[in-house]
This record gives structure tokens, C-alpha cells and sequence, in this order.
């Protein structure tokens, strides 16, 4: 089978580093003449993008775990395409692939760091959410770095999320009381009387640190065992004072910050709390542990067998937001970054007939 | 052996809650009758008071792990003592006991948490020092949180004091590169010259947190693996950045910042730098673990065994700084949290033959 590829491609470059939330202005979609796959390589047409919230620390020049996006250069993020040319003997044009391959239409691949996805186990998109990234990050978060014991009690923020409602259906399976934290009264409705969290909070509603205190200690009459921290901001703010004993902050991410310039400056808003933290982890014995997805792909095999087997009993749901076309990437991404989205963000590339 | 007590005893009570720096009028001497054991009680002649910076907390109405000093009692400490009149059993006049007897010249022990000391094995005052709390809060922050690793960097601060000195010859046994933090020249020339530490930086001669961070940056050509903290303020601020990928923290103290006010009120100098912190935790996958003594007493045989074994082999050196009668304690343990002391901090309460 030889699929013809078009003449040219698309990809959305970073034009711009911004200043605070990216803007239009900071991506540019261009065309590009259609690249040709060297010896051992293989062409790609991208069918699915994923969008995270750490690709805004991918925009900015500042120390981060990897590299910066170069301006010009595409954004990056995880794909699954299916191969329309190969000189690569490990793959064969229709192959369905997962890889690092961009904000594209079709990007050259070498094999080195790709998976073949077999579309009849799952729907391709899982594996950019559930089962792919975003699954694993809670997984290993919860697991490794949360050690969560039945009967005790965790909250998670952005708990609609990709990595946020598997780490609370996790926390679930296991016997805690799991309360999430949520933008709109639609996302808390949905993870309680969907995802089945005990409770979950509006930060939309809640004024300040103070406010959302409050009804955390409302929700979590025992105190917080786990924080599995992705948002940062008055959350974690209102939350220190909520931590037991020997309690555990997996670090995951803190979108809260992201686009506040508090993580370029270093800074944040309002007085230097970090003695307060500080103190509470001494006072309280906290572990507070960060961690990058990445470390932990040994947990990949064991992770699939286990959540696929949770989402076939229906013990694990899940839920997509997609928008359509390679142009709406950069829209999505920035409604994303505010919280518009309501589960997992995906770029629907191109069509496919496993769509 | 009969030893007769005298009729009156004296004590250091807690006067008044200090605002920021304790003041000497934040304490009080009195002098009150002479208690009488009750049965299964002892009296107890104290010889060794032990000052710690922990004590300021205590001092505090805020959360801490340990109840509060109540206005008007005496405050606490661990104590060396020898027991003059005794209802129990377990206890016989003239035996050598270690407890938390408190700021105070005589005192009725119940002997549930006493432990005996033979005064031929070391001098009873290291039962306060490198073979008693201080030295087991060093031992186990630096094994079980630290976890170090031969060739890594360590940095600790308070680097001649009870902890920071046994933490640093430990590491350097350990086969780590050991730079200390500490006040003045002469300190950090005895860490030095003395502690066998690879470098010391005088923090009051680092205007700043950035000034700080150039002098450990220089210090630490491979980064650093271990910050042991106990002094939180510009050196933690300073260190961040260049804490290594997997660094570990365990935070013992901060004694930068007890007497801020920041920790009473929950808030430091400067902006809000916890964004910062935050991130690079997650950055660098950072495990920050708060640790409290209390919790780890099962260790105590293993530590004892091994670090009496350094201290026979001239392996571990320690240095005792002792102010001289009760009534000098306010004022040595004023002098302690501005770092006026030079190696762990003791009041000699009475004489002794084992003096």
C-alpha cells in the first residue's frame, strides 16, 4: 500500500516568546515544502495532538527539565500518526504510531522513541491521555510519590484534567476520600456524579487563599494526606495548614503559576509565604517530592495492564475535548492554559478511518 | 547514699512571648520550695542543661509539633542529672539520668522516658550532644532523608554547631564533598581546619542571597546533591538554583527564621519566592522532607554504636560552648539564635564529680 503524501505540510511554529499568557501572536501556522524520510526513517501524517499544560514551560527561555522551543521551531508535543512512507524496516506504511512528533501535519520519524498502537485494543486518542503521558504522570505520581493507604484522604487540583481524574478514580479504587479541586460548578458536577470524587471545589468560586481554606477544611474533615500538587497558586496556599502528619505532595505541575510570570520572575504575587511552607513541612514531617514522567517509563508496562484493565470494568472514565484542525491548536492551547477545556485537550490533525 | 536536698530549688519560667528576638525580660528566675518525690517519683539534681534553637518554637503560641510553653512554666530542655531521692525502683541515688527535666535546677522524675547514663563510657555531656538528640537528628537526617552517596556534594549550614558538624564529618566519612555555612571566620576556619570540611562560606560576610549563591556556586563546581537545612533565609534562597537533578533536602530547622517573626506570622523579607521553589522542585525532581526527631528513636542503638565507634577513632570531633549557672541560660540562648555560640550550646547547672 503507498499513500501519496501532498506536496507541502503544515506546522504552528513559536514566533514569540510571551509575556505572561501566550497570545495569537506567539505562534505562527506555516507551510512548508513536504519533507522526504532519509535511509532508516519513515514520513508520518499526523492524526491526533495532544496539548499540555507544560508546553507553556517549553515556550519560555528559563531553566526548565528540557529544553526551550527555539523560536521558529515548531511547538512540541505527542502525536499518534500513521506512517505514509518508510525506509525504516521496523515500520511499514499504515502503521499507526505514537511519538513526539509536533504541533505538524507530518514530521519525519527515525523509529528511536516511537510506539505502534494497535487501534482495535483502544481508540488511538488514549493514547495520548489515559494511556499514554498524562495517564502514567498520575499513576506514577499517585503511586510512587502519593503512597496512598485506604481511609485517608487526598485532594487534586485541575481534578477534570488528563492526569487529575485518573488520579482521583486511582485514589478512589484504592479507598480514599478524594476531593478535587475545579474551575466551574460543570467540572466539580462532573467529577463527583461522574468520576464518583467525594467532593470537589470551585476555585472560580472561592475569593482567596483564605476562602478556599476554608472549604477544603469543610471537605476534609480528617485533614489532607495527599496533595497531588499540578496547580500551584492559592491552592496550594490554602492547603499547607490542611496537611497531616507524614503527609505527601507529589509534584507534578502548577498551571496555577504558568502564565502568571511567576515561575519566569521567580516570584509570585503577594507576601514571601515560603517560610510558612517551609515551616509546615518541618513542623508536619511533609514529603515533597517532584517528579517528571520521563524518570518513570520503567512503570510503563505495568500501568497499561493495570488502567486498561480499570477503563474495561468501567472503574476508570474518561473524557476528550477536541478541536478540529492544525490551525486551532494554538486557541485550544491558550483556553487550556485558563482552564477551558473539559478533559483531555486534543487536536483532531487530520482524519482517519479509525476516528 | 543519702544526699540531702536543700529546701529551695530554681527554675527558668517563661515570662512572657517574645515579639521577633526573645529579650531577657521574656524569661524569669524564681525561686520555689523544694519538691518532694511522690511514690514511684525521683529528685533529680540537674548537672547539664542543653540549649537548641528548636526551643524558640516552644516559646511560640503557634502550631508546632510540640505543645507550647504555657506563660509561666518553666521552659524545656533536655538535662543530665543525678538522681538525689528516689521512690522507685528503677532509679537509685546517685544514678547518672538523661530527660527532658527543663530549665530548672531540681526536678521529680517519673523515669517513664529517663534513660541512665554511665559517666565511664563518655563524658555525660555528650548524652545532650553528638551521642544524644542533636547527634541522632544529624545521623538520621543525613542517612534516611539525605541519602548520600560517595562523590556527591553536600551543604550544611550551621556548620560548627551541634548538628551541622556531626552532619558534615558524617558525610565526609561517607566519602562526599562537604561544604559548610556558618558565622565568621573563625567558625568556618574550624570547620575547616578542624572538621576536616572541604570548604565553609562566612554567610555574614554574603550581602545577599545572589552574593551567597556566588560563593557556594564556587564552592560546589558539580552542584549540589544534599542541602541539609537548618537555617532556611538567604541560604536557602541562594541554594536553589543549584541543587542538582534528584537533590535531596531534608529540612531539620531554620533557625534563620525563628526569630523573623517570619515563621510566627507566617511570611518572610521579599517577594513571594515560593513559585520559584516550587518549580525548581518539580524541575529537578527534588525530594524536600521535613524530619522530626521523635520519630526516628529506633534508630538510636545503630547511631550510638557507630558514632561513639567515629568519636574512639578520632574520626568525629566535637566542641562544647557552656555558660556557667542557671541564671546564665536566658542569655546563652539568646546568644545561641544570633549564632554567638561556638560548638553545642550547654549550661552547667550545678558541679559534679564528673565534671
Amino acid at each position: 500500500m503507498t499513500i501519496s503524501p501532498p506536496d507541502t505540510m503544515q506546522r504552528v511554529v513559536l514566533a514569540a516568546r510571551p509575556k505572561g499568557s501566550p497570545k495569537t501572536t506567539d505562534f505562527r501556522l506555516e507551510t512548508i515544502p513536504m519533507p522526504t524520510p532519509g535511509p532508516g526513517e519513515f514520513l508520518v501524517r499526523v492524526i491526533w495532538l495532544s496539548l499540555d499544560p507544560y508546553m507553556r514551560g517549553r515556550m519560555d527561555e528559563s531553566k526548565s527539565y528540557a529544553a526551550a522551543v527555539e523560536i521558529g521551531d515548531p511547538m512540541e508535543g505527542g502525536c499518534v500518526g500513521q506512517v505514509i512512507a518508510s525506509n525504516n524496516p521496523g515500520f511499514e506504511v499504515g502503521d499507526y504510531v505514537l511519538d513526539r512528533f509536533g504541533w505538524q501535519s507530518h514530521a519525519v520519524g527515525t523509529g528511536e522513541a516511537t510506539r505502534k498502537l494497535d487501534p482495535k485494543l483502544a481508540p488511538l486518542s488514549t493514547g495520548l491521555g489515559v494511556l499514554g503521558m498524562p495517564g502514567l504522570t498520575a499513576y506514577v505520581g499517585l503511586n510512587t510519590h502519593g503512597r496512598p493507604k485506604a481511609g485517608e484522604t487526598l485532594v487534586v487540583g485541575a481534578a477534570t484534567g488528563a492526569v487529575g481524574s485518573l488520579v482521583g478514580q486511582l485514589a478512589k479504587a484504592q479507598g480514599l476520600r478524594v476531593v478535587g479541586v475545579a474551575g466551574g460548578a460543570d467540572k466539580c458536577n462532573y467529577a463527583v456524579d461522574v468520576l464518583g470524587f467525594d467532593a470537589c471545589i470551585d476555585h472560580r468560586a472561592a475569593g482567596n487563599a483564605s476562602d478556599m481554606r476554608q472549604k477544603l477544611a469543610a471537605e476534609c474533615p480528617d485533614g489532607v494526606d495527599i496533595y497531588f500538587e499540578n496547580i500551584g497558586g492559592i491552592t496550594l496556599e490554602a492547603i499547607i495548614p490542611l496537611m497531616n502528619v507524614h503527609g505527601r505532595i507529589p509534584v507534578c505541575g502548577m498551571i496555577g503559576w504558568y502564565n502568571a510570570g511567576a515561575l519566569g520572575a521567580g516570584v509570585g504575587d503577594g507576601p514571601n509565604i515560603l517560610p510558612k511552607v517551609w515551616r509546615t513541612i518541618l513542623v508536619s514531617r511533609l514529603a515533597v517530592t517532584g517528579f517528571i514522567i520521563f524518570d518513570h517509563y520503567d512503570q510503563y508496562p505495568q500501568f497499561l495492564k493495570e488502567v486498561s484493565g480499570l477503563i474495561s470494568q468501567g472503574k476508570v472514565i474518561y473524557r476528550e475535548s477536541i478541536a478540529e484542525g492544525l490551525d486551532a491548536a494554538p486557541e485550544a492551547f491558550m483556553k487550556l492554559l485558563e482552564g477551558g477545556n473539559f478533559g483531555k485537550q486534543l487536536v483532531a490533525v487530520s482524519n482517519d478511518e479509525t476516528r
